[in-house]
């Protein structure tokens, strides 16, 4: 397990010293001692070399013998050509150039025509895990990688959810992904036909947490018109009771908690259960890997609701994705200009998250340990066992 | 109207100094405090936002209730998302994410959600004026935007004139169009087949005359074979003397009188009179908008002649166009090396207009006032009642 | 003939200093003192201007009156127009802008509409040369050039060969491809289909010979099983004894000598002959012309059989490409890191000849003269009159 006085070390022992450089020039805008999705579970066939950059640094995905999923450095040590044009023998790649065979921890273990193995025959090897239909990568010292810390989105696979989990490539920062989730307002103007009405910005009563390392927000919404899509969903013929709760924490997971309930007098008479499952997971500094899953308790044995609930939710990610790509444009064209000159009331939970990233950071930047523990987070609704009254209680 | 002493303070009091900042990187190859055609007026529809960027600047025109063009910064002050994404609302802009309105100042009238609206909340408005079938845009300091500086292009809607106005995206630097309009001699090279013969390089008599911030370049060619051009326009059966003058005022106005008369003894045969009218507006320093009208005196009335001289007019535009561009890309390859080595007489008004713009930018950069005054040139040829004999004179 | 001492004079005395720097540019990264082929003979039609990049320079290359090749700088020292947008006159090239005229000493020799042509009115000429049906171009100091130290590629237009010339644009520095043409352990992994087999790699006897200014390695195979390319040429039906010599000469030029005869006893029965001839020019530090010629001695009269054998050594050609561009692909995405973290007893040619490149280029940015004299190379195989028995004697 890792203890921070070890952290320096690993950045120098890395197999050369360019190596390392190139590590700390993505670690000055992405947390790296953090779990992240690298893929869905269905990208990665058997076979097959799966290639994808994940915080800057490209990666060959493939399955072993045993089907585990194993992860190298997409970059041959000898001459650079990326690995997943090779082969897959076994747990190992062979590398398509010179042959050259490399393990499942990176370790060189045959160069054709010689015996000798030099010691700087090595690609790096990640951590990755099998979890909730999601292959996660774990990014930095792989001494700190700790099953434990996975974050938590079993409803993705849980009994009692009918769920889906998608995959956008979005051309935009991660942090603007993140302050998306984070600002809910934006329902009513982006997300009018789908799960946004005007209740959301006028008649919203909005609870911020602050953590150290996380942030709560809480939308209560009384008495009020269900949104399109929930009437898509659940037949509520009058006004309900509604709540998104979004928790977000670092680097960039953020899982919402929504749905409503209508009541007559003490009895609910229909109810709307989600989960909204984010894992925004950065490629390079302009471009992100946005996995997001979909998850409804209303009737979790019938597929074709959860399609359908689905296929709503897919829509408005799909008009989101066209706000974050022009944002991006604008700010890619004028790099030297702020992306935001002020704040509103509604930014407090974004703008916490931001500070909370940016201090992050600079404590990598510094050396300190920033290790990212899901399990000591404070802020994220405590579930009770039926796991779907939480809200309507609160 | 503007003076001097208030022109730092209005690049300081900028909504924020990272805008300033930005503001300044264009004016390092930009005049700012000038007008500057922003489009045609039929490209602007009711009901749809318009985007294009000027000078460096993204900007979002869109018209007003009663029909007026209003030109806001195309960048939401509070995340990024150009405004051209949003609404229009009477004469104001809502934006597509967040909902904030934004009135024909740039002032934001509404946050939803909340009462109180930050100082900060405000983009950039810009002076806009519709004249001659032109929106024209005002880049530099808003309290220095005088209607009467606009410059002179009354020949595109005026009575006794057949007229057209075009616009064509150049993937070249305004500078490069400039000197092609101010060097003639190209006509023979560039344009054999429409408005250049042999004359124009040989037999022309060229006088150049220098001001402060203009240049004129008068050519008189006497008893030469009209060009093909102007043979399919007016039914020329001899030899004509013939005009071309070109006025120069920056940043990037030309104005061509060109025309020729055959004549027989004392009497005048045959006529042709045409005013070309170019206004060439940076889009980045790469790329430019670039916007002709072309007016013929010799049919006024007849649309078909308008149609046809315009045509031919338009093939040499196409021309020319290709020219800026291979310039552009072999300027761009190798940046490092002057764009030109030495200079031709016929260069002289190029060369003097360059030099013009290279004074004003360098006195913009020290923070001195560069106010572009249209009114106060002296070297515009002045036209006398009928307008049309002017040349003729000469 | 140059002498080293004139050569730092040539630089400065170049039309202008920004020239100059712009030649030293390229020269960091590119030998200049050294022929390249610029393109295959038939590339180059009559009236046709031909613009291709070499070293980073842009050149215009066309044929003169009595069909000699002249090479001009491919832009314009008035106003930077490419020249090869012009029109060829004699043995001058006019601009098609202006319509100045550079004759094959890059001279200006008229200028329309003046009589005076200013000393700077000149663009750079190049030496060329015509042989084995390519275009030889010199980059460094005309005075240097000297058509003896023309590379040795004769089997491409020689008796007894049959042989043919391709040209394929690699995405790629041109160092990727030279490291390749040393290193013929791939043949295995890359090319298992056509000319490698195990034996490659497993079997061969491998030296390596390093000179102060080239390297030569040579494979030798007894007794093995010929590689499919070599078994679809010669109606091989047993084991073979196969060669490989590569001999490698400063920038980029690798001369292959491969064959393999089938013996009984002292007898031999079936013998392959190939000279694969390969030229590889540098366009920009990221893309290469690749020129690559390919002799056959065993049945050179047949077209067919030449036609075949090169259509097999084609697609090696289209196998290695692809690898090239995967490997400046990923060098690209991270260009801080090495390309390579250790070398293999096979890299021992490889890494010499990019010991003498970097040698070489150090001495040319530190002023020392770098001429390549392909004469005075000691390491290339001496051929006895019939050529064909060179290896089978070794
Ligand atoms: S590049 Fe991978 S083995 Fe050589
Ligand atoms: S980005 Fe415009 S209102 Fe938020
Ligand atoms: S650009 Fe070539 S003659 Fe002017």
């Amino acid at each position: 397990m890792g203890r921070p006085g070890r952290r320096s070390k690993f950045f120098e022992t890395r197999s050369c010293a360019a190596n390392a450089r190139s590590i700390r020039m993505n670690a000055s805008i992405f947390i790296m001692d953090s779990w992240y999705v690298a893929a869905i579970e269905a990208e990665l066939a058997t076979d097959t070399i799966f290639a994808r950059t994940i915080c800057g640094e490209p990666i060959a995905f493939f399955r072993g013998s045993a089907g585990q999923v194993i992860a190298l450095e997409d970059r041959c040590c000898h001459k650079s050509l990326p690995l997943h044009m090779g082969m897959i023998e076994g747990c190992s790649l062979r590398c398509g150039y010179h042959g050259m065979v490399f393990d499942d921890t990176g370790r060189c273990t045959e160069i054709p025509g010689q015996e000798h193995i030099p010691a700087n025959a090595v690609v790096r090897a990640y951590p990755v895990r099998s979890r909730h239909g999601c292959i996660w990568i774990w990014m930095g010292d792989p001494a700190l990688a700790d099953d434990n810390e996975i974050p938590d989105y079993h409803w993705l696979d849980a009994p009692g959810w009918g769920a889906r989990t998608n995959y956008v490539h979005v051309k935009a920062n991660y942090r603007l992904i993140v302050e998306n989730l984070l600002d809910l307002t934006h329902l009513t103007f982006v997300h009018g036909r789908t799960i946004g009405n005007a209740a959301v910005v006028k008649q919203a009563g909005v609870t911020f947490e602050r953590g150290d390392r996380e942030v709560k927000v809480t939308h209560i919404m009384r008495d009020v018109q269900p949104p399109p899509s929930y009437r898509a969903s659940v037949a509520f013929d009058g006004p309900v009771d509604r709540w998104m709760i979004v928790h977000y924490a670092p680097p960039s997971f953020c899982r919402l908690y929504t749905g409503a309930v209508q009541r007559q007098g003490d009895q609910i008479l229909r109810r709307l259960d989600w989960r909204n499952l984010n894992a925004v997971t950065p490629e390079t500094a302009t471009t992100t890997h946005y996995f997001w899953g979909h998850a409804q308790a209303h009737d979790p044995g019938d597929e074709a609701v959860t399609d359908f609930v689905v296929s709503q939710i897919k829509a408005t990610f799909e008009e989101d994705v066209v706000i974050f790509e022009a944002q991006q444009a604008a700010i890619s064209a004028d790099p030297g200009r702020p992306t935001s000159r002020f704040s509103t009331k509604a930014d407090a939970g974004a703008q916490h998250a931001m500070r909370v990233l940016d201090r992050l950071l600079k404590e990598q930047a510094s050396g300190q340990p920033v290790h990212i523990k899901f399990t000591e987070l404070q802020l994220a609704p405590q579930l009770p066992a039926s796991d779907v009254d939480i809200a309507i209680d609160i």
